[in-house]
């Protein structure tokens, strides 16, 4: 007779080392959850029977806010890009502590996106009250029926992650991005702002997500190479353009919580305007490289940080493999459309940081001083 | 017989270790002259000659773009919150590099302000010009008689900083920001946005900003004790909400440029959303707290990270001593009208930055990587 030992989370865990880890391969499943039943069969447009804006209110929208907090406000900033892109309402992302405090200008006119994994995060529930005050419709992007921000909103889009137990958000982060690519593609779609192909294109290309996400966790292997090696670094800097700059932000905030390694994301322009005087010899810099319109740029500034003997791990799309020959390490995604690209580029960020925080002995889903949902101010 | 050696370049240092410990010095003067000719004599409003814009074409602005890099950038986060507040219309800030590569949603009812000390800022004139052919007005603030920005735009704003030759920008910071609030005040009369005695007591408030900033610069000897005590640290934390938030950003700004420490600035309400975790015992953390509708919030922030065994440097305005009880050290600025707070908090931001590098026997005026202006993309 021998007896099994085992606990219930672990159980829960199902063979994974962390329940962050878990939820990282969830994604693909994650991701189909949330755009099942959102598009439409014959891959023309979407369809979010949630989303109930009167037609005359609908065109009266001129102003988007975007507001929400950490990883969240990450997705916001995407979300920013992609909204002004498809439909071309401009759109403001914004903090929600600092959006609820700063007496923003809007108005019915405005439409306020908010959006909150768990729905009850204090200071984007007070942004959403005080949208409302000023007579702003909200829409709620959140993971949890019911909660707060769904309750007061008046629409909910949700995102079918399913429970989030890590506190360091990941399927969270990629569903709230889809949300995000479903909002504007819906208001393209009622404001007739894409054309048919370009719709065409876009659905198809969130439609091939998931299985894009999986193949790229197959292959995930490759960054602990670069983990094994920089895992005594004090800080790592993060650069990109556009689209690439909110990712980075994002991978940044996900190896500061729990690697507690100083990271800092950059848009990759700025960086001789200050930051540079900190890249010295085999500092660590992530590049993010996905966007081929900004794909010339990007090369520069990585040439620009290789000229200070930084150590460059680059993350480009299939298709632009020059950037190999100056980054010492590439990771590549899928090629994709080249909206769609945080999706896939945010993965190889979730598994740097989370095979530093396991290299670098640290408590992957409970790190030290932060809570899953920052309830109160 | 004897001989005094003396180079050129010491003898215009007059006196001053550094370019740059002269050039904070030279900000009361570079402020005054700034103001000069620009304040009504009865403190009733602003006269900006310089600024053309006929009245149609004031009245239909319904969007406000600030564009700029690096510090002149952090001088345009002032900005958005000052034109907003004082003007009411709305206001993007936004780093050239990215502004110019992102199709902004611009047209003839845009002003786009630009901002570069040079004027010859590579991404600033980029979008200036792609500004330019999307149809909006653009205004020009910068401290170069006849520099490229100048020459192109519609209507220039000088800052009458003098020449500056250390590479962290200081008084062509603050001449910004005084810039920034004549623009404000002038929508804001333009518009009839502003009660006459708001008006009045912004205005006066302007005027006696060069001699506060004089009476800082005097006590500035405080700061040193906390540079000693600090100058082996490897990371700083700046925090603040709303105004103070944009000083935190450009007092890490500087920290980075000169003294190499790895320095970054938190909107103070994101901290429990991920940064929180690297704060550990006697990690430095800068807390700006000169808002008084937003001081009680600070307090709090400031306690969380006390509670993680921090040592807080706080910045807070005469009247608000309550901040004494929770930091360790606190220096103060005078009071001052709440929206005039950035051009007091930022100078022991500079003397921090300033003292720090001379502690680490870093090459103050000539930081290593960074050139003066960033002529190339």
């Amino acid at each position: 007779i021998f007896t099994v030992k085992w606990e219930a989370k672990q159980a829960e865990k199902e063979g994974y080392a962390h329940f962050m880890l878990k939820e990282i391969h969830e994604q693909p499943r994650a991701l189909k959850d949330t755009l099942s039943g959102r598009i439409a069969p014959d891959g023309s447009g979407v369809t979010l029977s949630e989303i109930n804006i009167p037609e005359e209110e609908l065109r009266e929208i001129n102003k988007i806010f975007i507001t929400a907090c950490g990883t969240a406000f990450h997705a916001g900033l995407v979300g920013k890009h992609i909204i002004e892109t498809l439909a071309r309402i401009p759109v403001e992302a914004d903090i929600a502590s600092e959006f609820r405090y700063r007496n923003p200008l809007l108005d019915r006119h405005s439409l306020v996106i908010v959006v909150s994994q768990s729905g009850e995060t204090a200071d984007t529930l007070a942004a959403l009250r005080e949208a409302k005050r000023k007579g702003a419709r909200v829409l709620a992007v959140t993971n949890v029926v019911d909660s707060s921000v769904a309750r007061e909103a008046d629409d909910v889009l949700y995102t079918w992650a399913g429970p989030e137990i890590a506190v360091a958000s990941t399927k969270a982060y990629t569903t709230q991005l889809v949300s995000m690519y479903l909002i504007g593609l819906y208001l393209a779609q009622r404001r007739g702002t894409l054309k048919p192909e370009e719709m065409t294109q876009i659905v198809t290309g969130l439609r091939k997500l998931p299985d894009k996400v999986s193949a790229i966790l197959e292959n995930g292997k490759d960054i602990e190479t670069f983990v094994r090696q920089y895992c005594d670094c004090s800080s790592i800097f993060f650069i990109g353009r556009g689209l690439d700059h909110a990712v980075a932000m994002e991978g940044s905030l996900k190896l500061k919580e729990i690697s507690y390694i100083h990271a800092e994301a950059y848009a990759a322009g700025e960086l001789k305007h200050g930051t540079l005087a900190l890249i010295v010899k085999d500092v660590p810099v992530i590049a993010l490289a996905t966007q081929s319109v900004l794909f010339e740029k990007m090369l520069s500034n990585i040439k620009e940080v290789k000229a200070r003997d930084a150590t460059v791990l680059a993350v480009a799309m299939r298709g632009l493999e020059e950037v190999a020959k100056e980054a010492d390490q590439v990771m590549y995604i899928p090629r994709t459309h080249q909206v769609l690209t945080p999706v896939l580029a945010v993965i190889p960020m979730q598994l740097l940081a989370y095979h530093m925080a396991v290299v670098r002995d640290c408590d992957v889903d409970q790190p030290r001083n932060l809570a899953k949902s920052v309830t109160v101010e």
